[in-house]
């Protein structure tokens, strides 16, 4: 998509249609916009069906509205992440048609009604324990609003392989399965054992003591002697589903 | 006992008195019942013997309540570990009979009267220091709970080594010990060295500076140049005690 | 699958053409061969089509003669990992057509000929520098023996931008992009901006100093700013390529 | 016994048997010889009725050798850990009846013929891997040594959860269960899950990248979700083997 | 110039002018008065024609508040750096010409009017993100203080290089560039790659999980695979800024 | 003195005046008070001349009241360390004549008014910068409650080396040195180069990002190219001071 | 000047004397020649005056022999860093007029006889020990390719300080000076308070227990109390006389 | 004395016996010869009556031989460590009297006969097993040389309190105590517990897994709940000894 737009760009040189300064600026990217604090991508849906993604924490409430408000002139949908209620409150003064999801602390604008399809595919999102649910549903609402199915497996940890065992169909028959663990992490390694399709790991912080955080489930995460996992950030629920649902776009030829 | 359950079931299909459908989806574990945010075991009591744990922390007053509901049905006691006032006051409200430990941060739901055995076996529960005090409680109450008698031995660290030799006696007499030590742990090992049965550390985050926060405590008690040592994670007196538990039951052929 | 063996087993035991102990033996599992230091999975291609991998690291080599000779049953193709020569060689009295990549440490026994598909789906394997090829090769050699067609990109590190925008249409065109950096591994990252496909990132051993054997890059890649990556363990080319061949098995509806 | 010990000695004096000096001299401790470079124990099979034990990494020839012979004079039998070939050579010019278990590198002396029980009690020791095996076998020639019955369960690593199901009625019935596993450690948990005894765990160096030398296997095993764990030092067959002698010695009244 | 103070000591010693006694005083070192809590430099600016800059964190007010008390007295502009509205408050009682700078956690006293030049040079600050900024600030405003030309390209990390690349001009053309970024670092070897003169490299504390608080980042930095960058400690864009401003001295040929 | 006891004790059993019970009762240790949650021992004083000391971090006000009334019965003076005001303010009820050390965090009761030698012996206390001042104040306290002179040397950080040379006289003639630094903690180094005694260096959690809440400082120290430097633990002000003063009696031939 | 060429290409293309194509495949960069296991940038001289640069260790002899005789159809000098001698004996055969630097571990071909200027401008290279002279060496000779004077100043570390003070001289004068330093690394420090330029810190590897390979002297570096202190990768001479020559270009207004 | 020396210098300018240029030159420092790759300190035994030591790990034989011809024109006796036999050889062939101490790693050159006091005062060296018996040579070597008895405690760990306890007198009585452990270290704060005079601790790097090459036992001793301990580098066993020398000439007022 680059190359034709490079392409066009210097067929419309060669045509005359465009003047070479304005070839040059145009040539250093793709536009955005510049509020000082941020330079603002417009064109993501363009380039690859996505909605936007704003990361809430550490900004201000100015920039985080101001941010929202140039997002919104798209007609895409925008997913806010580690939002409080607070920013919350924020950005739905400026888009009223905002959702708050409160356990996956993430924003909603515009979303979309139907978006999800009526097809077979789906990811399934598994945790571990109840407290690694927060970094699920951060998961659950990306990939919702990147249009895929999602199916939830919650508190299903090694210590009682009986109810992992329970619902082995429903991950059995994913397309991608996401692993939510803190503490250890060995679920994900159990599980890869068991399906036959990609697994991404997501280690969360839940734990004490030489759980460091989320390092020591991380570290199982990346030792995992079943093959087939890969991982992403401690409590990165959100980058977990969008390489789901990059996976999903490819499977199903589209968004889902 | 999983084995005489899968035999169960088969010669139930052989004989015809229970579906294939059935068998299947009894197979697939031991029954729980599935609250969406927790998959509640309700058969541990029956499995060995012991009673359910709720680890509090991390978890919302609706869910510790919908869980303590769950299991409330069996007739097992419930210890409740990682539990702050406010967890137990939400837990008083469903349960009229539950206690709070306000220095073990445990609740203990129908607790037993008589549940500790009159013979001699008991385990001693030893700190270093006073600020060690509240993980060694967690650990009493835990083993208490699970029905073991527990002999505390508090404030006896190497620094003066004559407070430990004063309760010398009482150490070599427990049929397990558990060494609940801070800073640099050293405890571990010298109470190892002067006892025959095996002994169960517990790194406490109390220290400062290079203690981090429990690791100088937990390197010692793993490098232990005394033998017969094992170790759970910084600040778990409950699985030191759930351990000690373990094999008092194997010891005593039963819960003590 | 293990479902429907758990109903064909069952219909067996149900239509009496099944004992009930051999209905419980047959149910601990999928059949495996026992050599004592090993248990030799024999079904992992009938699972789910793939061959049958050792890791070689460690194994002395009657183990891995060993264990080669049970797979060598089967019709499959059998990947061996991290193999030194000498482990080669051992593996080649016994498989006169196994066949040795000596830069990717990696033996393949019964390699297929055409397994290649002719479509245009391929992963894209792009290394920073130089010194990260012998583990771009590990993946390479996995993908190739897994049924996927891929094409290398190396030596294109951050340093030198120009390096890889030259092959930018390769990279865009890749259902999968493998990315193996050592060093800062900012390359990941940095494709990953560029592509809208899933980034499998491998972080490399390669550098000195504050590399730390590979958790510089390994950390830069999990803080990846840009989504769609996800990561494996240091050095480890093999898990890569089995992550991205289970995603073009999705993608392609088989293997390729 | 110390205790004894003291009152005895304290008769004797009374009695004016024993003068003050030497009970001055005698109290300061039980006896045990001064060879200069190393004090060593003659009493400990008196003391807790185990063999003596002696660590033979990182000293000289003349050390083991001077240290062996002294050993020698007592009755009992000699577990020499971390031995080479070499140091076995050295021990066997003093020891003819000293025999190496090369994957353990250990050396006993003395070993006695029929020590183990002829009940059904036994320790299970349960690898992840191959490469786990030699530590492993650290265990089970000191378990033997100290005269348990012990069974191997090699091979199950949680990505092929049916080969440990297969065995799970082994698993089961055995009083204690040592999980030796590298990488990501994660079969201590499952393991825990499964069985109603305790479970010591024993992180091994096996694996590379991320897995640090058995860290990270270390930390899923501290942080395990399933109770009932304790963990050694990475590596350490022997004190795993070691705390479980002792808790075979309660269980069963003696040293099995 | 110490050199210098050395040799005009020993000429008035020589001719008598000053005692050996008050020449052995002088000669401990430059003046400074001495506030028992704090020995306040009193002649930076004139040994190198910089402002006095105060540390304010972790000193309490009344220290604040006496060492500006000092510096004040001499003629020189001073920074106050990791200043909280409150300390400014405090330095503003006494020094009523104090300005805040709010983003940059700064207190400027005595800001000179017109200390910037009217040449081209001018030290680029860029950052990755939007909440780096916040460092970024720091870096401005030391450098300002110290009389630099500074320009701001802010938010153009590499997960969108058309960001980047649209200020490529204005990157290229500074003396000396300064990369603030958080999460990954990776844009400091980017932009390495891209320019010509020296970057100075600010890892920043921003990002979540492994970024540990700025370690994934520094390690990036550090680890450059693109020469001609140099780090300094995590959050210090003073200290970045410091550097900036001895290299724009010396192309300069004095403050600029 | 041990040794004394024991033989004391040896000659009444002998000669009869004691009986072999209490024998063995008194000989398991010195005397201590037994408060359940605390030990507290009681002839610290008599065994090494040295005042009591609590410390107070973590304790509940009952337990730091409960240790001080067990101690205020013996003569001695009592210091308690890292105590808060409010502890402060419980002690005080109990002991009107307690005074706290607000900057050190000091309590201390009992404090004896000329206890300071009239000789030329002292401990030098320096700091690198303002903020390590805390610290420093807890090892003055401590020095002095010991009986110990100490001279004052604060914000002499190596960045200006003429202001550590301008007090070279005041160094050079302690007995020991005591360097308190944070940050990078050159400042030991080069004070251990240009001194003939004993240095005692602290290093403090002063800094940021890597200076990792004091490990740089103390790696620093413990690396120290001039040799002649030992270490305590992070922040420990009091450690380095009681090192300090046991020195010190040595030197003098008694508490100072 | 990628403006430049931007902006030229697009006139040829206006006025027809360059087809779209290939003004395509010219824009994705500055050309290089594409070895597959390496892509080999041929017009750094051209870019940026600079010699060009090849990493040696981790290649193999055909690798390197393939990267330096591309790069010797250029005129410009090349330097080989981390090289063995018997690397430096396979770009021999080659480079008939290589030269090998044995301290340095580092090759020069073409290497120019008087690219040094007459004029006062230099660098100090200055060590703290003896054996960090091998790094020092390596920044010595890549700032001398590069064409820098430089001048030596050894063995100056902090623990006798009168060995730094009597080089001052030469310190001072210097444009920017490089600190070579491993265990603790204070000098970088100390130097920093002592000279008015930039600084370069160096971290070497030189030390044992806790220096950790250069990680205490890279954190003392990184931490400096004293401004002025940048910090490249341990061991990495090459990065820091890179960032020292670029700053020496600037002052010079060329290479020097 | 460095005052003096100033002093001097000023009077001599002053009554003009020195020229004001030779004055600056003396002024910077002490003496030391440059062999451009090292600064020889010539008068150390002058300044502080101490030996020379020269570091030999790390430098070229011809560095060791220049270093020792130079201080052998000093009359002092001189101390090489952490040298290899070889490294004795070489000084051997320029120092006929030098004697090489094996086990410590330590040459001696011009060892004085009689340079031990007749009186009571020793330093305790104590090792926790016989494989830090190399650590504690070379301490013993190093006090040696510096003129102080030293008595040797070898193999008396905690595992085994008894033997620790039956060499009490001789630990009480000495006038400084060095305990060199390694795996966990305990054994200084035992120790520490049980005398009253200072305690320098260092921790070896002897141990596997969690020791961790020593910082298990350093943390350990940084940690240490008996006050009193001071620490050193991991296998600085000539650090300590240097600290202890230092401590022996206070008390003893001079070289012992």
């Amino acid at each position: 998509m680059y190359q034709d737009k490079l392409k066009n760009l210097l067929i419309k040189v060669q045509n005359g249609s465009l003047s070479i300064e304005d070839a040059v600026s145009h040539m250093k990217g793709l536009p955005f916009e510049d509020l000082g604090y941020a330079k603002v991508d417009l064109h993501r849906k363009i380039r690859n069906g996505f909605p936007e993604v704003v990361y809430c924490e550490g900004k201000t409430m100015e920039q985080i509205q101001g941010i929202f408000q140039v997002l919104m002139r798209t007609e895409t949908n925008i997913l806010g992440t580690r939002a409080s209620r607070e920013d919350y409150e924020g950005v739905h003064q400026i888009a009223p048609n905002a959702v708050y999801h409160e356990e996956a602390h993430c924003i909603v604008v515009n979303p979309t009604k139907n978006n999800q399809s009526e097809d077979d595919h789906y990811i399934a999102v598994v945790t571990a324990g109840t407290t690694d649910i927060s970094i699920a549903e951060e998961a659950v609402v990306t990939a919702e609003t990147f249009g895929c199915r999602v199916k939830r497996i919650y508190d299903v940890g090694v210590a009682g392989l009986h109810r992992l065992l329970a619902k082995l169909d429903l991950l059995q028959k994913a397309d991608v399965v996401i692993v939510v663990a803190g503490m250890e992490g060995a679920l994900a390694s159990v599980v890869s054992g068991l399906v036959e399709n990609p697994v991404l790991a997501v280690p969360t912080s839940v734990g004490y003591g030489t759980s460091f955080h989320g390092i020591s489930a991380l570290l199982t995460m990346l030792n995992s002697c079943a093959s087939g996992v890969s991982v992403v950030n401690i409590d990165n629920g959100f980058g977990a589903a969008y390489s789901a649902s990059l996976i999903m776009k490819e499977i199903t030829g589209g968004i889902r």
